[in-house]
């Protein structure tokens, strides 16, 4: 049955007369065109009992010829923001289901006043997304394979003396090269890994700071997004200590990614673990995150979700400690939930780089 | 008077209790730090009576020591998704004015169910950003000025038989080296060109291509976005015309950059006279858009905008003209509305460049 069947169905069995998506990686999904949408509005309609359409701005006409051919096209030009030809697809739709994670309030409003009844949908939609095909599958594992070549060229690059910017920028040319359409590596030095999110910038690499490599690319539209860490010369207690403690985190969250257990079970698994040793450091986030045509989607790794896993759901699995002014060791791979055992889709070692000098 | 203040006023000026800005830009205009969102809640409040608050996730937490002394500090974990955090900061504000095109339907829905009237007010915070003080101009010509050396590079490197995705990819190294943290090169190829957001691919460049070369990149927080063409030995006739038509369209459309005139007239500037050929081509798209932290940010310069330009507002100007199967040209400057006359910020020659074999 083609995606667009299974959201029709999901729709119907929602009580949903139309579904609307209008995210970027939805679109993706649904009709293999994934759009720039800056400012300008993008949207698939699908009726619960029949037909649909995709709307696009006039200059994207060029780009949507490969969707489906039961998708009607419908364009506007820049005198319309959009919301005159989406209310026409939508057509006489009243409950309609809509990505309340992604649509704007500029959007929401304007159906509401037009007499639309929104309903936040995100789930049926991301129900289908989450579980991925074995094409799926495959790909984040060949965008794996591709950040475990950059992990050799970083290990192989990075010496005392050179900075996170000139680092970060060589992991990224090279994932360019190898024809990553989007790519983030992050990759940050001593303090600086304390702050998961700072950026890298001139900080250089001194002896003994640890080295917390966070590399995310996407490859034919799908991403794989890895973290590994390596010392400056031989490692600190602190850091040896916090590795080791890491890393039994992770292989206790990994182990959970089987049918039935929950995102929040998952984030206890590795918790439990880290909380053991305050001393040594702080949990600043949760366990991880699914991942496919967008780097981060639902489900959400986070104690706030307790809808049970299923098979063929991505996610990244990162436990990570940070001690502020003294660094931040995390650990990620990409498991894909199965009966009996997940699959961890790439073969780096879990191992705690020592870089010469 | 510092920004938040400035917002403050617009806000009590507007029957606001207070101000809740969700988007990337406008976090940045008001604290200096640009968030990395995600799926996360990232919000600045400012209340119309003093007081107000910045709230991120915990994990970044280390990143905005730098924002004004007058914001709280309020951060939440993995626990919770932000939004009762956002709640305790917006008190018992109740007229909340929100960035419509920003703020997503999961949140503006929650706030709504929490009691607070939700204002569109996008554009209270937009007529602070959209008029640049000389910093900002400065930075703006900056990255201007570096995406003319892309240009020299373009030019010096393109040859007929090399990719579109290799050029593509030159461009944006070297608008890397050069600091830029982010950067779009858009180079297209003969009939890849009629398509303004085609994806650079395998198309390699053949005799008697035009090339529409559209680089935009982001330096210091400010965006550059330029456009010019060149052919692939001498222009066709096509080519010739279409050139000379489109730079007639940007000369009167740059014109009206004066304060009074108005995105209608700046757009009706440049489309009554690329629509004097409809044998060479179609106009796909509006006049252009406002730069400055986005590269895309309002007012768009499309005719169903019909408020007057003020001084020190930039757009970028670009009419082009497309041929399905053939090709298309654009020309593009960033533009500072003055008094008097409109100031281009490239330095940039505007002539089809024809290049050697």
């Amino acid at each position: 049955m083609s995606r667009i069947e299974q959201l029709r169905e999901a729709a119907e069995a929602g009580g949903l007369d139309a579904f609307l998506a209008t995210s970027d990686e939805s679109i993706a999904y649904l009709t293999g065109f994934r759009p720039l949408q800056l400012e300008r509005l993008f949207a698939v309609v699908v009726h619960a009992d029949g037909g649909g359409g995709l709307v696009v701005p006039k200059l994207d006409l060029g780009q949507i010829s490969g969707a489906p051919e039961e998708l009607e096209r419908v364009s506007y030009d820049a005198s319309s923001d959009g919301l005159p030809e989406l209310s026409g697809l939508l057509g006489g739709a009243h409950r309609v289901g809509v990505e309340e994670e992604h649509l704007i309030y500029a959007r929401s409003s304007a159906l509401s006043a037009r007499g639309v009844e929104l309903v936040p949908s995100g789930e049926t939609i991301m129900d289908l997304r989450a579980r991925k095909d074995a094409e799926e599958i495959e790909a984040i594992r060949r965008a794996c394979s591709r950040i475990e070549d950059a992990y050799a060229l970083a290990w192989r690059t990075v010496r005392v003396g050179m900075s996170e910017r000139e680092l970060n920028f060589r992991l990224e040319s090279f994932l360019r090269e190898q024809g990553a359409s989007e790519t983030h590596p992050h990759v940050l030095f001593g303090e600086n890994a304390a702050n998961p999110h700072a950026h890298p910038g001139d900080r250089v690499l001194a002896e003994g700071d640890v080295v917390c490599a966070d590399i995310a690319a996407c490859f034919d539209g799908y991403w794989g997004d890895l973290t590994r860490c390596a010392t400056a010369g031989p490692p600190t207690d602190w850091a040896r200590q916090v590795w080791a403690l890491v890393r039994d985190a992770q292989h206790a969250a990994v182990a959970k990614c089987v049918p039935g257990e929950t995102p929040r079970d998952v984030e206890a698994a590795e918790r439990e673990i880290l909380e053991t040793r305050p001393d040594l450091g702080e949990v600043l986030h949760g366990a991880g995150h699914a991942i496919g045509l967008a780097v981060h989607e639902p489900p959400f790794l986070v104690p706030r979700v307790t809808t049970p896993l299923a098979s063929g759901m991505i996610f990244t699995v990162e436990p990570g400690l940070y001690q502020a002014g003294l660094g931040g060791i995390r650990l990620e791979d990409d498991v894909v939930v199965r009966e009996g055992a997940p699959e961890v889709l790439s073969t780096l070692p879990l191992e705690l780089v020592e870089l010469s000098p």
